[in-house]
């Protein structure tokens, strides 16, 4: 297995970036090889610093790099030899196994999509969230896909029920379907189709709808949404963890009081921050893709982009990709059979 | 001033609702007269048990009552006799100035819509929530318009500043459009329209876009948005209050250091926790209305039912309305005026 890194996307690259290699490379991914894309110079200057040794890693240089601040298209206009286009192209070519970058999300998304390209018969690729809630949910798509048709979501239920078997276990995900209440007939035209082709799609654990609320609470594993709608509700949530960090530092910093309920609730409260830790989840799968190509947080540090890497090794490693593409499969050929059924029914 | 209380919906009607007329008799609202819509048997009967003095109120007996499993349009059905009906057409009768309900969401606002009818030029009512966060922010619409027009979100904006003004204070309540990123290009054509227009609107202090998350932040004080996403919105917020309820319960519920903790910060944690307490605020207004309904919770309690009464209060004595209207016209006239430059331009 050959895992191809962006070393150069993100606020904090290449030293953490690197940093995150050097401890996926002592952890579970020591038995992965390495092609890491980005300035040469740069990569061996934070290893003299740090005192990494390169020499079991591929080095592939670029010069440039895919800003935030950079077009979703620059990857084919100047940035064309950007370390995450060259490490998307790498992808393309079989070079690797899958692609790791923190770069922005919209250039990734793109890149992704047209580099390293869909999968078989997927209309649209989705980014999935991993949210940090317990048991963890996936919501896709989190913000590529402002419109969808009905007949994406049902592609998005079949990649998350991949994902969530092959990354956390689960037997049979339950999918529900992101929506203003638990009724069948709630929602828009959108809902109100995508309801009842879910009902209808094999291979997958549909529940019904959920609303946003029971999100949090462990209503369903994967939530199935529009990228506008899944991108508001995933920002909702993650609004409301920071007001509520800020409120519980709040509590614990109100004078002699609070500083000693601190120190006897020490452990409690590190356990409880661990639990809504993205970090630990590592980044965001871009799903229905030929190959995996983890988004990692532009803001990710060591840790975070060292289990963004395990999630690239586990996701290519686990069979996943080629389940989704069965699945897949399966619901083309029974949406046929129905398709040809009504037409004899004529 | 005269306010019109149904009795009977909710789930804790009649006791629960009469103890908060009373709570706000002997309050805020013992200047004004209370008209209380209900099965006079059952208030008389909690009265005697309650040891409640309904004297000072006129009781118009009703039999039937609009319950939660109840269709949208059953005021217009077999419950045209029901409490929530009959308050609403006392509304639109003149017969007082504010209707307070604690019915099902559907039939209130739809009832309120056509009975107590909406303002002149007012293209869909909306219901407003008032989302506890520091400071407070009006969300609207919260969940009755699933699909919107650009100019309903424009509409919404006026009457949102109008009703923060009022209820709140504000001099000049910052509005933000709910989208999936700040940028003026985000979210799909309905944001992209709204965006032009509310950035044109007069009488109002248009921020821009703003994500889900930056609201539990501070952000602005008045998110307009289609009832699908506004619903979604709320909920998101709704469920991770509840989440971070229950961890903090846990938090001080692990043995002896949790219990001396909690002993430790007891009066910050009450404060905590009424700050997010929605039964401080009362219910949800629905805007642009000719008279105020506000639509108290199913599960109100004297406390919170009493503040929905101040709220009908206060909203009817601010002028909000009146205001809303004014701001109504001068947005059209604006509207006028822009389209008669243009054809002048052609």
């Amino acid at each position: 297995m050959k895992l191809i890194i962006d070393c150069m996307g993100g606020d904090h690259a290449p030293d953490e970036m690197l940093a995150g290699v050097i401890a996926a490379h002592r952890g579970r991914a020591a038995d992965c090889e390495f092609l890491l894309v980005g300035n040469e110079n740069a990569l061996k200057a934070v290893a003299a610093e740090r005192g990494y040794d390169l020499s079991p890693f591929e080095i592939r240089h670029t010069e440039s790099v895919i800003t935030m601040d950079d077009d979703a298209m620059a990857w084919r206009g100047d940035k064309k030899d950007a370390s995450m286009t060259v490490a998307l192209r790498a992808l393309a070519d079989g070079e690797g196994d899958a692609v790791v970058s923190c770069s922005n999300t919209g250039a990734l998304f793109s890149g992704a999509t047209m580099i390293a390209r869909r999968a078989k018969g997927v209309h649209r690729a989705a980014i999935g969230t991993v949210l940090p809630f317990d048991p963890p949910v996936l919501l896709l798509d989190s913000g590529a896909n402002v419109i969808v048709q009905p007949d994406f979501l049902v592609q998005f239920a079949v990649m998350g029920t991949a994902y969530m078997k092959a990354l956390y276990g689960l037997d049979k995900p339950r999918v529900g379907l992101l929506n203003n209440g638990t009724e069948e007939h709630k929602g828009t035209e959108l809902q109100q189709q995508a309801y009842a082709l879910l009902a209808d799609c094999p291979n997958i654990h549909f529940i019904g709808n959920v609303e946003a609320g029971s999100i949090p609470l462990g209503a369903c594993d994967v939530v199935v949404t529009d990228g506008f709608t899944g991108n508001i509700t995933l920002k909702a949530f993650e609004g409301m963890g920071k007001m509520f960090s800020k409120k519980l530092k709040g509590l614990f910093k109100s004078g002699l009081g609070g500083a000693l309920a601190y120190l006897l609730l020490k452990n409690k409260i590190k356990e409880l921050r661990k639990s809504f830790d993205a970090s630990e989840i590592g980044g965001s799968p871009i799903l229905g893709l030929r190959k995996p190509v983890i988004k990692a947080h532009g803001s990710s540090k060591e840790k975070a982009f060292m289990n963004a890497i395990y999630q690239a090794k586990t996701l290519a490693s686990s069979g996943a990709l080629e389940q989704m593409q069965a699945d897949m499969a399966t619901l083309e050929a029974a949406k046929k059979t129905a398709a040809g059924g009504e037409e004899n029914a004529h």
